[in-house]
């Protein structure tokens, strides 16, 4: 089994935060005689992103229902920022760079005037934001953007740790202990994937795992080229569960079951109905023992799960071509100014 | 054909408004000596609700894009309400009354001091909120939940037209003719169910339309007891497209396609590259002079195919037996302290 870029999770994510500012409170940036100044308060946080980088958000979001951030994280996966947000700090996640989404939530949130820090590789992001002198974070390549996501959420994580949004720092090792812990389960990876295979996943999840949920059928998608529904606790009880008398075929259930808190015993009792209806859900337990080693945990699990069954259909993991064309296409048709 | 109570929303839209007090914003509840203003500032709007009454949050976020809201519009579908609010006003909605998640995101309200408004058929939540003199929007019943959308819908807009967030009054009529206009196209309504016949529909359909997309999930789930994927553009454009090469089979894919503005643009090119991979798209196009009318045409005409998809199944449409189960075995182990 090739593991492409896990086995380096833990090493990208303790190089990336080597190029976060120490000082980045006190960055003043003047844009066209307007001053935005980093020092001020800041009363939301939005994570602008798409795919493999706006997972990031997703993830963040995750964590602040354990870690009580302190102000709200608004996760944006558009070419246009939220409106009306009144004292945002806004992260721009780009792997590559070359997100034309990102760049234009980006250039909104400079000719809005709001302090803005770019998460990337380089590309253009990169360019356009240094021109004007406000922070960027460059950080590790991996083989594509979903294999480089610790290079991407380690810095996001410190960001908000000098911002002093949440303190992070005490849980950062425990994140790798839980993508190392991951890296030795693939044995399981391996029974589970080969229990998907010829499906189509139901993934249900609680709302605090949200993001590990969404993730892994991001890279069911990319990875083995597989549609996927995610149906998130409490909500999915309202409709979703509805369908499972259903005559559609092919279908697998399969359940990310975080801490056994309440929103656990809740999917619990919602698995203990869907299989009184004669499905067999098979299910993900969330190992760890802070809320970003089991986060962690789980992305890294799931992920490699999607590159064993990518192995098992025989399918080529790492290439889009469907992404790789539309991209062209929207180019061809100038779709996006910049 | 049995449409339920799809003939009655025109009606339930304008009698579901006239219990909106004229005098909301002069409200001043007195909860154990501390004053909840109503004619205070409000710097966000919260609407909590689940499943059948959640989606009106999701449509209002919708016409959001379109009609410059004052104020951000954040969809709660939870039993917590989200943190590090500063001013908001919750509208707690549950047609039955009796939603738990939706009484313990109000009862969190309370205790925080927000100003709340229930809208509601009755149950509990509407005693809760009555006993403590906090207003309550009593809407007229239908079959089940997803029946009255109108009933929850309307007042909810008056509601926020009466804080000033968003000039309404104008488009209901719009929103009206859009149902009416979906009673019409009973035919296109059973061509297009016969084509989602033995199939797990994939449903494309961009932000500003998002709960569009959402409600015919929830239809289909419901109704047809089918389960269905949604995808969001731009987002899905980085994910989900990337499966269209599948080994997959049965899936069916769907576009619902809103103005023909840069969103909608971008949307029809990735339908272009999902059929040079050999599927064949369905598209529908939402219809209406307004973005109410459009998206009130959608939301019937779709709810109206799901209908006749049920009828063509062979499945009765009204009962959901897997939410009742879940429901009481929810309350045999005593989850809800409410």
């Amino acid at each position: 089994m090739n593991l492409i870029d896990y086995p380096r999770w833990p090493s990208l994510a303790r190089e990336s935060i080597l190029n976060v500012p120490a000082d980045i409170r006190n960055v003043k940036v003047n844009i066209d005689g307007r001053v935005i100044d980093y020092s001020g308060e800041v009363d939301s946080v939005v994570i602008t992103g798409m795919g493999g980088s706006g997972v990031v958000g997703d993830i963040v979001s995750d964590l602040c229902w354990f870690w009580d951030c302190k102000v709200p994280i608004i996760v944006s996966k558009n070419m246009r920022l939220p409106r009306r947000l009144s004292k945002p700090l806004v992260i721009a996640i780009s792997y590559s760079g070359n997100t034309a989404e990102t760049i234009m939530s980006a250039n909104e949130a400079l000719s809005r005037g709001y302090p803005i820090i770019g998460v990337t590789t380089g590309g253009k992001l990169s360019t356009i934001l240094s021109n004007k002198g406000v922070p960027v974070v460059l950080v590790p390549k991996a083989s594509a953007p979903r294999y480089g996501l610790p290079s991407l959420l380690y810095p996001t994580l410190i960001i908000l740790e000098r911002f002093g949004i949440a303190s992070v720092a005490n849980e950062l090792e425990s994140g790798i202990s839980g993508m190392e812990r991951a890296l030795k389960a693939i044995d399981e990876a391996e029974r589970l994937a080969g229990e998907l295979l010829n499906a189509i996943p139901i993934i249900w999840v609680g709302e605090s795992r949200r993001g590990v949920g969404i993730r892994f059928k991001n890279d069911l998608n990319e990875n083995a080229k597989y549609f996927a529904i995610v149906s998130i606790i409490p909500e999915g009880a309202h409709n979703d569960i509805a369908a499972v008398t259903t005559k559609q075929v092919g279908l697998r259930h399969i359940a990310i079951m975080g801490p056994n808190d309440y929103e656990g015993r809740y999917l619990e009792t919602l698995l203990d109905v869907v299989s009184s209806f004669g499905a067999k859900p098979l299910v993900v337990k969330l190992e760890g023992s802070t809320p970003l080693e089991s986060e962690m945990y789980g992305v890294t699990f799931l992920g490699i799960t999607t590159l064993v069954l990518a192995h098992l259909l025989n399918v080529e993991p790492i290439s889009t071509l469907p992404i790789d064309r539309l991209k062209e296409e929207l180019d061809k048709r100038k779709l996006f100014p910049v």
